[in-house]
């Protein structure tokens, strides 16, 4: 089967020849390396990876190309690779120039019998594409296969051109650069520039790193701080505005839900909704154009990227190696199924005609294939030396370390990345599992990666809802998961610590919600987890109940104390601080609207629009309505500098020496008039905190993760190992029961602890400073206390402490001495003698500074 | 077993403490990153990969640091390297230098049963070291393993510092770039520079690539035209004598023995013998020291290379990864077996006391480590980026592609040098086998990777023996191997052609011996391949018979001209063309002596020294004798540059336009003196050829090599497929018997053909030039006649050809008209009509030009 005669279009193709006009259309040798659409001075030269096919066509797409192509309203010229090298096609067609749009289209037999669809009807995106312009359409002419059979042998004829992204070709960033940005095409360009984001990373140690999920376009989708132009972009992510909020806040690393070019699956645009999170890639190199306030995504990321540099924040990407927009064999045919299916997915050994899922999603990309360990790895080559990110949270990596065996943690890819020199400087986070069979690895990843930790979301939320299952399960959380991490030299930041993630409920709804909500989401409410471990209080959703709201309050204060002081890589999920709220909602994937973008505060109780260039305030609770964001506003109002700063005492947006933003207090008053009532299953406004609209949220967190800066003994390198130090006689780490006795065997697996008393040394960290003196700093008292009632702790004495100085109480309600205590130690908010007993307050964490 | 005591030296390891004066030598965390030892303009980071170790120390040596250590004569400073990450123990030394003198100790369990042979009075080698002085010297003390038991529990504490090759600290090259070069320790530097050899790659395309597979220290050691401290050294292989050797052959690449730092086998050493060849690598960063002229071996490394890539050749490095030279449990302890035994080797499973061994050496290095892939990946990288190479074969590559299951194409190692972008600009060639079970794996390597071709050298050989298998075999041969290398895409050069290499017989001794005459290696003649298809022709060894020197002078020619005539890559061996010889010996690795190196012949038939700057005279046979190679010779009178120019008419060194060199033909005489006694069994003096001399065999490999250069249709970068143009109804290849029927099957298939003539079209080349047009060129009758009888062949017609050209007879006494029949088409040796009968001599190749 050497050809494909395709029935509408006659895309028969004859060896040797294609159609177009020999003289006039000419390819040139050009060379198989690198990949994909190079631009220089003279043309483009493209190589394609497409080891079965019989030939490869680079299709110019355009109203100024010459209509050659059948695609209706597309002109098309189509340029035959001329020569093959060991799988590549390859060929350098001169004139072309950064702009253009194109497409391939690959011959060779359709016999999904085989594995082989190849479909020159259809237009395919280049893998190696920087720019993809356009969207899918659900017609069926996106499908490769005849009769709605994907199982047949009759492959569907009519030309998918005009319904699938194409490529744009573009020059390599680091060979644009110095280039004027393009302009915008919607409005101010954010006052981006071509800046080089590789070339003021802050390289932060892991020790010190501080993660913060966020989706770039529903962060700022609703801020009112920013032009309209500006929201749910990339540009508007590097706004002054928000980056106050992320400094201010104190993360240190923002990792963005996909931003690689994604589309939304066939079905779910026929039910009038579209992949938000972006799970769902087809162009492993280009940008999301979805974000882009400008003509020129690259230029624009890459301005963004340089802009959180310059405010101290590194830039990580959640990729979705694991699998494509193509789906399985009932999906479209947009890229790779076309150019060698065989080659790019794992089939089904005895039964090619299917896809080996153990995505969900369909197909699984094969990164046994050395061909399809090259692609990712220049794929996270180019995000890292060219778009300047600094590393990659791996969306199911355990289907990326999977040879047929199984998984494999010295798999080729894997193996690929740890030698690489530019990934070397990469941080790498595996999501450690996927769906298919013995897919749940955590813990079992290679060094340098780092994990999501699940069993610390699980367990954290657990002790939290009074169900954890031992003070020993708990001890090994909040010190880094030795139990699953510390083999083979990994350091406790291998563990990434989440008690909320995008996935998932919002932290102010796993307070609040006992069941999924996802009605939204058309499916009957069958999709997302039922396995939450969350605890609504009382009530589900909603509600006015102060004794309920309370109980909230705590209980998520409380989480988030046990993440953010707890060893390992703290993430925080973008808006937990702010409560926001998806309505119950935990799969809100297909939710681009306002039930999963951001409620940012508006600045002024007045609900007049965002201050300039300063931000929101944290401290006012009035939110925007949905009609804040049309693009009607005024699209310069809030980017023109006008030096207004708002009613808040004029100390919003000073910023302290160190970079945080230094708050008072204010009188602003929670939003209540939502509470009460059950979510609704569909909305078009922001959804308001169910847990009370907890004004200090945002304080408390700022001020942990400031008690993490001042505290080394909270970011060891080392993971606790109980051993003395012969200077102090104390461990690293001691556990106590509440009445000051050291923790049993048997207290130790006693079930669902109500108090867990921990001391952390800070006299013997394993750890050398720059200049080779051992890193020390104050040792802590830490109190978990998720009992339900209030609890007196004994406060240990010799060799652990002679006094103690409270710094933080998270039940506390007034919070106003709190930043004063962390950053001064001359400012506890109390201070206790060793052998005294301090009364926790129900569901609080209470921290003590111990002196000797 | 957390610790190692040892006898005799107490290197007894408390946690946490060395032997060091604590407020003195203080290591400072330093970075992880990269590995190896890498100075800064404060001291040196140092980063050692080893899991297993409970401890690594890094060792200063040398008399200007104080004698903490207990090496004899050695002042050793130890520092421990206080920091830990995935198993690579880091530190900052402050005020380490460039130049200084270090090695390793690794504390840990020695327990063999389980892999393990920690031993910290062993000082080891740093993997990554890119200087290496000093020499093995085969004592106990270089042994981990005590009692001369190394299956047992009892370590050695004998230090063996004092007899092992050490590190040296050596910045990056391309940081130190414009350092002026070392000053030289045995007199001129060869006018070395510190030159960029990345900055003028020849690049040359693969299909026009010719292979010159030679040894360092054998090349030039005997060249009269060079200095005598330059003879043997890589100075010495960028002397323009040797430069206008290599231009005015036609070679585009040297192949070097291994130029990694090795060492030779205790067993061997204690014979009296070395490791001549160098497959016993002790240093895979390092450049061999023994073969550096100056004191700076890495600079001279680099000049040698840019003064080969200025003269337009390429430099590509046989490197052996498959082993160290550890061997096996009975080898000394050197570098990875103290660093990590379990890790960096492949171990018995069943047995961890025994090294897996698919090599014949002893161990097999573990690349199915990650750890392993990126120690090789690394050195690539370096030997690429920073010492400039142009791409490497590697040694028995088929144990770099072992899963635990076998061979496999997609291993992780053949997967990451396939997506490396650094290396995806070498030229990589495989050694396809090993000596494993199924290591046989020729044509089975992934594109890009070229072969070593051991089908061609069986076929040519039994070819030119009277023994071939079919006219068949022979045609797959020289069309390139289509039936082993078509798969996947991969092209003709993937063939690369030989009939003789460094391991075997020598051209000279393939047509003068039958048997190999080993007795040098002082192993009884066991050693050595015993299945050499050789031929003696009726003597074994130098003979004055006649007619014996005829047979073999045209034999060998036809051997050459079958492999310079051949699609795909062809390689010489350096000095057959100069008629070089072993005495018969082919298994000459351990022969550091004329036995090995080249006798060049003398410029002078007086036998005068050398000629400045121009090298030798290829006409004259003169040779060296072992009295003019001492270093007692004027070291500058052959670089001084005083302008004599020998007695040759002055036309020896002149250069054409195309950088060949000009030859005339000379009244040079054959040396004869040697002929008609068996080969000596040891040897101080350079062999004769026993074939008796050729004169004229240098300028038949130039003539051939011109005529490549000039015939598209002998590079084509497509196999032929047999497919008929459809302007000239001929196919791109075509065979035909001697009278002038094409071929039919049973020709095809029957045994030992005497006559194989095959047309090769040069206007269907499937093959673009630049400019997008295609490459034609002349089309070639070639006669390939191995018979023992003249035979008559008919030329055929249309539609080939009307008339042809006699290009070369290689049976031909008389090469005068040669040069200018393979340049200029208007200078034929004769012209015969097609239809006629040309007759060919008795065990010749004879090529025509046809015209239409």
């Amino acid at each position: 089967m050497r050809s494909v005669s395709v029935t509408d279009v006659s895309y028969t193709f004859e060896p040797g020849l294609t159609r177009q006009d020999p003289a006039r259309l000419r390819a040139l040798p050009g060379a198989p390396y690198p990949l994909g659409v190079l631009p220089d001075a003279g043309g483009v030269n493209v190589a394609v990876l497409a080891p079965g096919a019989d030939a490869v066509e680079f299709c110019l797409l355009g109203s100024d190309t010459p209509a050659v192509g059948s695609g209706p309203g597309r002109g098309e010229t189509r340029y035959r690779l001329p020569e093959r090298c060991g799988g590549v096609w390859h060929g350098y067609i001169p004139g072309v120039r950064p702009g253009q749009r194109y497409g391939l289209r690959a011959h060779g037999p359709y016999d999904p019998a085989r594995g082989l669809r190849y479909n020159p009807a259809k237009l395919l995106l280049d893998p190696y594409a920087r720019r993809v312009e356009g969207t899918l359409t659900p017609v069926p002419a996106i499908f490769g296969y005849a009769d709605g059979d994907p199982y047949g042998y009759a492959a569907d004829g009519q030309d998918s051109a005009p319904f699938v992204p194409v490529g744009v070709v573009a020059a390599l960033p680091s060979a644009a650069a110095g280039r004027s940005p393009a302009p915008s095409r919607r409005g101010g360009s954010g006052g981006l520039t071509a800046a080089d984001p590789t070339a003021n990373r802050p390289g932060t140690p892991w020790r010190d790193t501080v993660i913060y999920e966020l989706h770039v376009r529903g962060f700022t989708r609703l801020h009112p701080a920013l032009p309209p132009a500006l929201r749910g972009t990339y540009a508007g992510l590097a706004h002054p505005a928000v980056l106050d909020h992320l400094t201010g806040l104190g993360i240190t690393a923002v990792e963005l839900l996909p931003v690689h070019a994604h589309v939304s699956e066939p079905a779910l645009a026929e039910r009038g909704l579209t992949n938000f999170w972006g799970y769902n890639t087809l162009g492993f190199f280009a940008p999301h154009p979805g974000y882009a306030a400008t003509d020129d995504p690259v230029t624009e990321f890459r301005a963004m990227v340089a802009a959180l540099h310059e405010a101290g924040i590194e830039v990580l990407l959640d990729v979705v190696y694991n699998h494509t927009a193509e789906q399985d064999e009932r999906g479209p045919t947009l890229s790779m199924r076309g150019l060698d299916n065989t080659v790019y997915y794992r089939l089904e050994p005895t039964d090619p005609r299917r896809y080996r899922d153990v995505t969900g999603c369909g197909n699984t990309l094969n990164v046994t294939s050395p061909h399809v360990v090259r692609l990712v790895c220049d794929s996270l080559r180019y995000w890292m030396a060219e778009m300047g990110v600094d590393g990659f949270r791996f969306d199911l990596a355990a289907a990326l370390a999977r040879n047929p065996d199984g998984f494999d943690p010295d798999a080729p890819l894997l193996t690929a990345i740890g030698q690489d020199p530019v990934l070397a400087q990469a941080k790498l986070i595996a999501e450690p599992w996927d769906v298919g069979w013995g897919g749940y690895q955590v813990g079992a990843f290679p060094a340098p990666w780092a994990e999501w930790n699940d069993r610390f979301r699980a367990t954290v939320r657990e002790t939290w809802s009074g169900r954890a299952a031992s003070a020993a399960d708990l001890g090994y959380r909040i010190t880094a998961s030795s139990d699953l991490f510390e083999h083979g030299g990994r350091p406790p930041c291998s563990s990434v610590n989440f008690v909320t993630a995008h996935d998932g409920f919002t932290l102010a709804d796993l307070v609040s919600y006992e069941h999924k909500h996802n009605e939204a989401n058309l499916e009957d409410n069958r999709d997302g987890d039922n396995n939450n471990r969350s605890r609504n209080h009382g009530v589900e959703g909603p509600t006015d109940d102060p004794v309920v709201l309370e109980r909230r309050r705590r209980v998520r204060r409380g989480m988030l104390a046990t993440l953010l002081l707890s060893a390992g890589v703290p993430m925080l999920v973008a808006g937990d601080e702010l409560g926001r709220s998806q309505h119950g909602n935990n799969n809100a994937y297909c939710q681009d609207n306002p039930v999963s973008w951001l409620a940012w505060p508006t600045t002024r109780a007045d609900g007049s629009s965002g201050r300039s260039g300063g931000g929101w305030w944290p401290r006012r609770s009035e939110r925007v309505t949905s009609t804040d964001v049309t693009d009607t506003d005024d699209g310069n109002g809030g980017n023109g500098g006008n030096g207004g700063n708002g009613g808040n005492g004029g100390n919003g947006g000073a910023r302290g020496a160190n970079g945080r933003r230094d708050r008072g207090s204010d009188g602003a008053t929670p939003r209540s008039d939502s509470a009460g009532s059950m979510p609704p299953t569909t909305s078009d406004v922001p959804a308001p905190d169910p847990a009370g609209g907890d004004q200090d949220l945002f304080e408390l967190v700022s001020c942990l993760l400031t008690l993490r800066r001042a505290t080394p003994a909270l970011r060891r390198g080392q993971f606790f190992h109980g051993g003395q130090s012969s200077e102090t006689h104390r461990a690293d780490m001691t556990w106590f029961l509440a009445d000051g006795t050291q923790m049993s065997d048997a207290d130790w697996n006693a079930p669902n602890p109500a108090t867990v008393v921990a001391f952390i040394a800070g006299d013997s960290l394993a750890w050398l400073g720059p200049d080779g003196t051992p890193v020390t700093g104050d040792s802590l008292l830490l109190v978990l206390h998720p009992g339900e009632e209030d609890v007196d702790v004994h406060l240990p004495g010799a060799p652990w402490a002679s006094r103690y100085d409270l710094v933080l109480d998270t039940a506390a309600t007034d919070l106003s001495g709190l930043r004063a205590a962390v950053e001064d130690p001359r400012k506890p908010l109390a201070t206790y003698p060793a052998g005294e007993t301090l009364r926790a307050s129900w569901s609080s964490v209470v921290v003590l500074r111990a002196h000797r």
